[in-house]
């Protein structure tokens, strides 16, 4: 059964605990948010997602979206949820006050998308990707492009597409071929075909704003000729109200393996009237501000599926009975004990567990520097919290879009063969979570971002803002563990030297696959290419073992002053403990597949496949 | 899109040049099947697979099964492709000559399942069921029962089912209520529910038997009280023919995740006649007995999808053009390479191939068991043949599986976006693939299976017959591996030392925590069970490593020799030295998992979840 509630006490705690010392915080701007506010407005976005949204999930699955005489319809029920969550002012929640948002802080917001992709991941796309739109018109559109488009599409009123994919091209997006030509009011006319595009047709706004990839006349070949421009649906009347059609057509939804309820549209621009955004030939900068906004998004979906799976699964292991468990009869009264007292139950269900706490706590990292990026008065922090978000940008999409789809996995399997029913919902969990390692670029391309963009750029400067604070976090914690051992009260017997020992050991690690990567990839770029994918992994476990070994101090030092939530924290060292017994070990094989190279990788003819 | 083209190399190779000296061959019982015979029935089954099977696939999961009038009606074509099936002997192909069967080797008839379950998993399951249902008919029913019913489940005229699982019960069938009343001809009077029955009601077949889990009235409690009883569809009539409805009737038919072809039946039983299978309150030991066969077959079927995973990726990975390689253009009249040529690429693609390979090496080793199990004059090899297929099958059933899902899944990674969409073929891989991990016992079962049963029993004799030959092999082999290294010629590199060392290494891990299980486990079961699917995991690598060595040496030795097959044994000895690099890895992280214990996983109180 898809059950959920919004983890909000660890989402408070990562906001408001975790990361108070990593230098991104004590921002002016945001000063108004108060802890008070900020929870306010968590408990609120959680009853939109578990009355409002999660109802809608199964429904929406089952219906799917149609599309007739040209038209899409949602399934029942989408148009009023939309309504709601664009009356309630979701839509605008991080966006600029300055287009009618309000301005909350990107903690805020990343816990809340959270918490909608949790409870309806396809219903997230709506909103999603009109706040990538936003993101590049924002950035790079003219100031009457901003004030004809941004309040309507901030306040949720119209929505938006990033059309980005031709079928001949994905990520190879040099080759594209939808053309623009120039008119004599100084705008374009777009013509071609786009395939895959999310919400690219729909009947939740009354108008759609699609950035569209295109090449103009003189455009150089690749991608260094590539422009982006905003095409409406509907063109608008000086009133600003849409008017006439503008040449944009939908030639079919996809069948897709899940995500169901939303419309993944094959779009057609005929002559279609569009304006330029930013600099002719400098569309893929633009288009990559917004990419990078999803990606992070995207990463926040894999999480929000791995919480839903995660609790529902709990929800089934506490409710099934079949066996006993090992360690005595639990339930004497009943048939049988829940299955949740069953070991390889639990290593599941802990598994799903850390991931979820850990994939939080880093969002929670990122979106602080998101914020500082923004908003902080200090240049020297803002480019630090900018190297961190470039760099974490691809670990956050690949790294928890895999987990969550592995607890999807997991969940299912729970549930055994009933979780292979549709009706228990939980093999949805799998079918929707499965695209969000593949769009917006895929997990392999991520990789590739990383060790190819992410770690050269700047001289390698990226990798000191996350480096620096993991190195300084071992020093200054190594003697201190020495003789802190954790709360004797503690069941897991979790003790804080051997995790600040064995996140040294995989920091040492990733810092000599670094090396390694640098000095290989250098000579031979298919080296870099073929550890890639392990590489980012690596840094992943890194920075969740940072994380995790952070929350663990904290959770130790509340326990040993007296706290009233003993629960909450005895919880939180127990799932660091197993992230650290049973997920950390990962790295090292992450590290081995690095060190082999790419000889056997790529060694075989293609002919000989 | 779903390709596939039967890997009869590679089968030839497991068949008749690896596990030559694992002392299950020179069954004389055998003798009249030669190699060349034995190569004409893999030629004649990947027709089948390919011509009649592979094109009902996708069509199958689109029509899916329909239940209208308490019939099932199998989609389109499904009727006709059985018929072809059944008229070609394939039903009989493993089957006693005493029943009409063809007595061909395990070897030959597991290869054949792979091919079937590549082609067509959905279709598989029809004859497969049936063949799960005559073994436990074979070796627990009356003769008279199997003159009735053998020679027409044989010939494949009739299907079989096995009725297991109730709506409350499925792994643990103590609980189970379908009861049996007896009667005054000997006969019983079946009456109750059963779910998820597989092949339950088509209409391939004019008849169905079903062997169905039961208790008599004066049964005791739980899985020792438990009889199996032969309840036709309809029962025969003096001539042997299909007689008067039997009281058997379909409830509904599952809505499921995949497999969508395959009718999965909730069938009601009653006042249904059957015929007790063995004796009374023991039924649990013949339905392990059609479970056990049930369970390898499982584990091909997960081969099977990895291979047809494999297939489709690859054919896509050369098709489809995007960027260009990084060490240079390689198709160089187009606008992109082909995007094989990127690391990433072939870093899944290699992947699946190791798996498919290593599984397929497994399959060779546990057939070729199978049939001196059944056909060796030697009591030594049967008991060694015994005590080896009773400790892989767990690890068949769950490995294979486990891997396959994984293949599937990067199938659909390398098609990018278009993977997700139906239209591909590849997202039905997934979808289909992901039930083998959960029936016939969940992948979690057999891991306690494999540390609870399989371990222990026989004073942990089953251990030797794996143990002794692996470590006879690093024995044999190590003096010799510091002195021959590959040959040159191969590009790849491989290195016969390292990898020796790698093996022992990994096998001395799984001797370590063999050891660690048995003493912990003596203490607290809990611990054993927390270690169970780290320990499948690791123990599946090990025998998969001792497969690639093994046929990494015969390829070394072929190419030193002079042989014409030069592109086959170098790509043997590059998928072998990918699988040292790239996967035997895991075995560290299931070791150091396994290492950690039970306290984190058990700790949490089930109301903190």
């Amino acid at each position: 059964m898809q059950v959920y509630e919004a983890p909000l006490r660890d989402m408070r705690f990562v906001i408001h605990e975790l990361h108070q010392d990593d230098g991104f915080g004590n921002i002016e701007a945001l000063s108004e948010f108060t802890p008070d506010l900020v929870d306010a407005v968590l408990e609120e976005a959680a009853k939109v997602a578990q009355e409002v949204l999660l109802p809608l999930n199964r429904s929406g699955d089952i219906e799917g979206c149609v599309l007739e005489n040209g038209v899409v319809r949602t399934p029942g029920g989408f148009k009023e949820a939309y309504d709601l969550f664009r009356e309630g002012g979701w839509c605008a929640l991080a966006s600029d006050p300055e287009w009618g948002g309000q301005g909350l802080p990107e903690t805020v917001n990343k816990m809340t998308e959270e918490m909608i992709c949790s409870s309806n991941l396809s219903f997230s796309l709506y909103p999603g990707l009109t706040h990538g739109a936003t993101t590049a018109i924002e950035g790079y559109a003219s100031d009457e492009l901003k004030q004809a488009y941004l309040p309507k599409m901030v306040s949720g009123d119209w929505s938006g597409t990033m059309c980005l994919t031709e079928p001949h091209c994905g990520t190879d997006l040099g080759m594209l071929r939808t053309r623009a030509v120039t008119q004599d009011d100084g705008s374009y006319k777009l013509t071609g075909s786009k395939i895959f595009i999310s919400a690219g047709e729909h009947d939740l706004t009354e108008n759609i704003i699609h950035l569209v990839l295109a090449r103009l006349p003189d455009a150089p070949e690749g991608v260094k000729g590539i422009s982006l421009f905003l095409v409406p649906k509907y063109l608008p009347k000086d009133d600003g109200t849409p008017g006439p059609s503008n040449g944009v057509s939908v030639a079919a939804i996809e069948h897709k393996m899940g995500l169901k309820a939303s419309a993944t549209c094959q779009l057609n621009f005929d002559d279609s009237i569009g304006w330029l955004v930013g600099t002719p030939h400098k569309g893929m900068e633009a288009m990559f501000k917004m990419m990078n906004t999803e990606r992070v998004s995207v990463g926040v979906q894999g999480l929000g599926i791995g919480e839903a799976a995660y609790q529902s699964a709990v929800y089934y292991a506490k409710d099934r009975l079949q066996g006993r468990s090992l360690s005595g009869v639990k339930n004497s009264s009943g048939p049988a004990d829940p299955i949740i007292v069953h070991p390889d139950v639990r290593r599941m269900l802990m598994t799903m567990r850390a991931y979820n706490e850990g994939c939080r706590a880093m969002t929670g990292w990122v979106s602080r520097a998101l914020d500082a990026e923004r908003y902080s008065t200090d240049p020297e922090v803002r480019q630090r919290a900018t190297d961190f978000i470039a760099l974490m940008t691809p670990v956050v999409k690949a790294l928890f879009t895999d987990l969550g789809y592995e607890s999807a996995n997991l969940a299912v399997q729970v549930y055994g063969g009933h979780g292979y029913i549709a009706e228990s919902g939980v093999e949805q969990y799998v079918r929707d979570g499965r695209i969000a390692m593949i769009y917006e670029g895929t997990n392999g391309i991520q990789a590739l971002d990383l060790v190819g963009r992410k770690l050269p750029a700047n001289m390698g400067r990226n990798l000191r803002s996350f480096f620096h604070p993991v190195s300084q976090f071992i020093e200054a914690n190594k003697a201190d563990a020495q003789f802190k051992p954790m709360i004797e009260a503690n069941k897991s017997d979790a003790q804080f030297k051997p995790m600040i020992e064995a996140l040294e050991k995989a920091f040492g690690a990733l810092q000599l696959s670094t090396a390694t990567i640098a000095q290989k990839g250098m000579k031979d770029p298919e080296e870099a290419g073929a550890a890639a994918t392990d590489y980012l992994r690596l840094m992943g476990l890194v920075a969740m073992a940072y994380c995790f070994a952070q929350s663990a101090l904290i959770a130790r030092d509340k326990l040993a002053g007296g706290t009233e939530e003993v629960g909450f924290y005895k919880a939180k060292l127990t799932t660091a403990q197993f992230y650290f017994d049973r997920i950390l070990p990962q790295a090292t094989t992450a590290f081995l597949a690095i060190k082999s190279g790419k000889a056997s990788m790529m060694a075989l003819d293609a002919a000989a496949f």
